[in-house]
């Protein structure tokens, strides 16, 4: 079984940002991604466990390039005024040309 | 505290798939699995963001040998025919012999 | 886009041990924590898929020192009594002091 090595970055964030995280990813060169619905307790101090699903966890596996591209954005128009987590990793996967 | 490094798969397939799948695993190999409602947005430019839930997720740790089986499994018996996202980490766990 | 490594905690509990669970992450010093519904099948053979989100996956990024301190938690007072999975990863973060 020959496996790519690609990136995995995933991101959490508010369900206000739903739509306009989905169209940037894909702008930025995402070919998909996989969102589940989420909740969570984070730096702001925000408890958010009796608004089930209120984040969302969106990952996507791209090239290491666009996995750049997609955390600087993230930096630049996001962390200033959401909450906003966000994390890559190296994944091994199966058909890598479909990501890229 | 002893850590012991094995396989996780992670597994994203359209909901119809979940009876099949979840049978494969663990005739495969592998000792149990997590599975999370999801939907996205993949490589078929299917969207399925406005029918929530329609993808799930699966993750399972494994040993390499299993890893291996299920992504040969994937690749021979579910990637002609259906969109499946399927890739491979490394990780680290506590009481590693309830996995292999 | 500077990134820093830290570890990216993953824990599968029965849905009774949410509550538990949460204040034990902040009190070992993890600073959030992201939290799906899932279900799944494990290593007690005990089949949960007919009762969908009858298990939480919680994941959380931390230092080392808090990665092993939850690990070393987990291992004494949930696994003697309960159905958990507990796996760690190196993940990279955006924006690391948020975490530590």
């Amino acid at each position: 079984m020959k496996l790519h090595p690609l990136k995995l970055v995933t991101i959490v964030v508010e369900a206000v940002l739903d739509t306009r995280l989905r169209q940037d990813l894909l702008r930025l060169g995402a070919k998909g991604f996989t969102c589940t619905k989420a909740d969570g307790e984070g730096s702001r101090g925000m408890r958010t466990d009796d608004l089930a699903g209120k984040n969302l966890r969106f990952e996507t596996v791209v090239s290491d390039a666009v996995a750049e591209r997609i955390l600087t954005h993230l930096a630049e128009q996001y962390f200033p005024n959401y909450a906003v987590v966000a994390y890559v990793q190296d994944v091994s996967v199966v058909r890598g040309d479909k990501y890229v």
